[in-house]
């Protein structure tokens, strides 16, 4: 699908220099950051503006050649393997901040812009932007509306799609198409920024990106609250949002990711602890006191056996840099690292935690569990091999099971790591057959000829 | 198209109590709150339950007869009126609150739920559902969803959109088609969640919505700050944005109508004020009493002439149910009530407000401008009569006047009210052709033979 002419249309279009057909850069572009096989593109493409980008949808669209579009490649779900090969096109070109405005609190980005530099030109604007994906040192904005990527602080201030305002994209005909824009409240045409959002690149190329922003909050306090017993602190995590107090963060982490963590980033975590809860609040002073205060008596009373309060920034920033080294301390451990986010309703997670307890030692497997308790979101991780065969297919039925136990308690299959081609096959497990074949139909209305990253989220 | 094996069928699925098909029953349905005309629908059914509705849908729909869903008619853009006639079904009956979940601060609700109801119902368990359309004590819950309904608290606390978490809806064959639902974190399918908010009932037909809840503010204060001259009054506004303060509500009354609500509900509002800024901050007790003083401060700065705290709830309540009536007022002014919602950027609030003065005098017309100024989002509202022919054509050369204007200011053609039939006409000065045949494509795979709701958002 990726002929001699198509090739020789992208070396017009966007430069020779920006057409990449090496097979060492085909085989860079042919995998991402989730545990499935590598699917090698035709070719890969580079647009340095916006229009070129348009140009890639149109040719590719002409050609019937499948097309991936790529951010960073921190895709956890397979989002961005091309899986039926075609052309991959890298947004990491578009990388313009093209306003933040701080008058009207909102900002105005290429999609390719990284996610954690943004964050820190917003903030030294005296703004905030909150979404916190863990890969924010290297994820790309484009890819984050597309995953609707969640991050850290989900619990107090959302996720991606809370401040998506308005995006531009191009349909497959390369016409541009806006949704949304620079006001709070806009309710002209369908919501296609919404259904823009968390489409896996399925329906759309993004090209322009308006994101809201929010003022910073004037303190935060952090503290790590140290267990002797795991559903102590689970219990713990329940009776924080109990109490009605939204942290900015809370994360869990057990025995097994709290010993891991601390061997590869040598932050002082307690590596005797049966568990963690990591917590931070923040807002205005008078209420972070008075909240940080009711936190940490609630840990105590469920138990904690230590609470260490952040005595400065280094400190607070040592410990949640910790946090975020989670998944590449994990990984260091074992050949294969699958790492899950079923998600539960807050008040389930101790029975999701007990659950994947009993699950590591029904099938004999490591697990190590961490994540964002505080919105229900864990982050169950398999330390494995691919290449033994029968230790990757307790694997297999232990995924299985972990989605079974998500969803009979109320909870969904993904909460921030997407559907793509990993979990596209449990779809009707959480939805319906109706579902399914709705959102097919609009996929070929949207994309007749079936180029924009084929296979994912509604399977074929 | 309702011919009488349609009516047949439906009073065997509903009861023949829930068909309604007299004269005076379908005139009733014809219309809602905007000023367009009416259309009389052929038959007009009430589903009792879940099951009833959609058998309902799948009737149209092998039928072919047009189906507009209504749930109290509030609608400001035409999208309750059945534009072609046909079925209008009435959710009145779907009325449940399901569940509120106080742990995991989550409600179910059908969607004919009346909005102030379930808002108090919500407050008795401790919690907050902050939407709060001008239309809440009598519109209901689906409604709002559908048409994305905003409120006076979209400053700090978004729209209605931001707080739905999940939607099960009926597709045009009558499946049941699910998204989202109960964890804060959800990226399981497309988001359908976010299609359906705004849709204006052309995609599908809402079974029950999953909502998101809050912890109340532990403190609110009330203030009204008086002001001699309009200009003062929103150059205020911009200065309270960028002193960073988040108002939950931040009111705009002109001197017109300020008078016309005094005159309806005798609240005290001060009738020689040129412009009121109604002023509400809520949150820590700490905070609110600094929030409260910086924006006395700025107030007094830009030259309110006088200020006035609310002493207690009961003085507070009396000035936002005034405010509330802002619409009735002005409605029993003249014969014909045009209440439009242009929205600028908020910092180009000023700027609107003088052109909206250029262009009551330019069209000799009086309008009477409130609304959420906190947001951008102002309702000036032209007082006419529609018989007048020739005052009618001026009214029409204002309205699209206050359009190009909002747009040129960077702004949309609807904050809260929606397209419907109003603005479908204008969506692409906003928009671009692309979108428009985009989101037509969409419409015509989801709903092949154009039953639901036609002519809405999209034209024809």
């Amino acid at each position: 699908m990726t002929t001699h002419a198509l090739i020789k249309d992208f070396q017009e279009a966007l430069g020779k220099d920006n057409v990449l057909g090496a097979e060492a850069d085909r085989y860079a572009y042919s995998y991402d950051s989730a545990v499935l096989e590598p699917a090698v593109p035709g070719v890969v493409v580079r647009p340095t503006d916006v229009a070129g980008l348009g140009k890639v949808v149109k040719l590719c669209n002409d050609a019937g050649a499948p097309l991936t579009v790529r951010g960073s490649g921190t895709n956890l779900s397979g989002g961005t393997i091309p899986k039926t090969g075609g052309v991959v096109v890298l947004t990491g070109a578009l990388n313009k901040i093209l306003e933040i405005n701080t008058e009207d609190l909102y900002a105005r980005v290429e999609p390719g812009v990284i996610t954690a530099k943004f964050a820190a030109a917003v903030q030294a604007k005296g703004l905030f932007y909150p979404p916190d994906p863990g890969s924010q040192a290297v994820s790309t904005l484009g890819g984050n509306v597309a995953e609707n990527a969640g991050g850290l602080r989900g619990l107090k201030y959302g996720v991606t799609k809370d401040y998506v305002m308005g995006v531009h994209f191009f349909d497959t005909d390369g016409e541009l198409i806006k949704a949304g824009g620079r006001t709070v409240k806009c309710v002209t045409g369908l919501n296609l920024t919404g259904l823009m959002v968390g489409s896996e690149g399925t329906l759309g190329v993004l090209s322009e990106i308006f994101l809201k922003l929010v003022p910073p909050p004037a303190a935060a306090k952090a503290m790590m609250a140290i267990f002797d017993d795991v559903e102590a602190a689970s219990q713990t995590v329940s009776a924080i949002i109990a109490a009605k107090i939204v942290p900015a963060t809370l994360e869990f982490l057990d025995n097994f990711t709290i010993r891991t963590v601390e061997d590869f980033s040598h932050a002082g975590l307690p590596i005797d602890a049966k568990a963690l809860l990591l917590i931070e609040v923040d807002g205005h002073p008078a209420m972070v006191a008075e909240d940080a205060a009711k936190v940490e008596e609630l840990c105590r009373a469920h138990g904690a056996k230590r609470i260490q309060v952040a005595k400065d920034a280094a400190e607070r920033n040592k410990v949640w840099e910790a946090r975020r080294a989670a998944l590449s301390a994990l990984a260091r451990v074992a050949p294969t690292t699958v790492l899950e986010d079923a998600t539960v309703p807050r008040s389930q997670i101790p029975a999701m935690i007990k659950a994947l307890d009993g699950i590591a030692a029904k099938y004999k497997l490591t697990i190590g569990t961490f994540g964002h308790a505080g919105d229900g979101n864990l982050h169950p991780t398999i330390l494995t091999d691919k290449r033994n065969a029968e230790e990757w297919r307790r694997v297999e039925d232990a995924v299985d099971e972990i989605f079974d136990v998500a969803l009979a308690l109320g909870g969904t299959l993904s909460g921030e790591h997407g559907i793509g081609l990993a979990k596209a096959k449990y779809l009707e497990k959480e939805t319906t057959r109706g579902t399914i074949l709705y959102s097919r139909r609009l996929k070929k209305a949207l994309d007749p000829k079936g180029i924009l990253n084929p296979g994912k989220i509604m399977g074929e």
